[in-house]
């Protein structure tokens, strides 16, 4: 049998490495292997890629450029590591995938979407996540977790404005394509969005055999 | 007035460098500005991109990885070097542009051409140099003439066969527009390439204005 492949989604310091920590623990507790990785990056030539995007340059980065360096990396991610562990039967848990791309090269950005689903199209032809979580939570918390964290990185130093387009763009993938979600409140404790999480795969996971 | 924009295309070793001087020359005396640039590259993030396209890795780069490092590098080297020069009045002259990876992904590592085309849409609509001079010469002498000069990139590696594919689809995109094209015979001494392209863009120049 293939694996499932689960993404992990939302802002800075919504507690994706937290939950994700729990989520690998239930995997593993249903018996099934797991490969962790993350967006950008995820294999040598991705993370190579995700250090450009994320570094700081001399030159103001161009949002189309960003957004095509975002899906090469995906690209190498998905043929050299995803899919082959998919085969192999292992599950994957990838912190971000393209839900990202449409919440900050879409939202944040404002780069058209339809250029976006045609480069989704283009190099993914359909793959997608079975299951995604989404971690909600407003961008004004999430963010003054992330900055205790410390130095921000090029996409993180942006003001609070482009989060908030960032997390409104989640809720349009979330609206468009609820079944493939799972959304949990971010803003609770993690006790609670754990319980949350928790009981979502419980059901989740009824429904897969 | 803005300027105009020239490619020049071709295998390695077919001579590319020195007629481009020849090429830079003969627009300065017709009284223009020039700005000399290069593709993969020409902008500190695109030759970033550029370094990790021809560097050897670890892993092997898919295909599609290494066709959306191109556009990503070629997106940010239209938009903030070609552009701009342009529209302030200078010409600008590539070392290879959209051509190369129609030759290079598609011709030699064998990509779909529809996919570099929907690419070539979204990213550039429609953007494409006024004039490409393509220098032609067999496969063979040009990697010979490439080995001579040292250490070869993780593309001028591959075997012959790869650039003998990339030669026929130079020819593609010659047959397909060939207005757009001067084809010079780089299999001819220096000086006699230099006469036919000397020649040609006389010609060319006259129905300019």
């Amino acid at each position: 049998m293939t694996g499932r492949f689960i993404s992990i989604e939302g802002l800075e310091g919504v507690g994706k490495s937290t939950q994700a920590k729990h989520l690998n623990d239930w995997i593993a507790n249903k018996g099934h292997t797991i490969v962790r990785t993350r967006e950008p990056g995820g294999t040598p030539i991705a993370e190579a890629v995700r250090d450009l995007v994320l570094e700081h340059h001399s030159e103001k980065m161009m949002p189309s450029t960003e957004l095509l360096l975002v899906f090469a990396s995906r690209a190498q991610h998905t043929e050299a590591l995803i899919r082959p562990n998919l085969n192999d039967g292992h599950w994957v848990l990838s912190d971000r995938y393209t839900d990202a791309t449409y919440a900050y090269q879409g939202g944040g950005r404002g780069l058209d979407l339809d250029l976006i689903s045609n480069l989704e199209r283009i190099v993914l032809n359909g793959f997608k996540p079975d299951l995604t979580l989404w971690l909600d939570c407003d961008a004004e918390i999430g963010l003054a977790r992330a900055k205790q964290r410390g130095a921000l990185d090029r996409i993180e130093q942006e003001e609070i404005g482009f989060f908030n387009r960032c997390r409104a763009a989640y809720q349009q993938r979330f609206n468009a394509d609820p079944s493939r979600f799972i959304r949990l409140d971010a803003n609770q404790t993690e006790a609670q969005v754990k319980k949350d999480l928790i009981n979502a795969l419980e059901g989740w996971y009824e429904q897969l055999s």
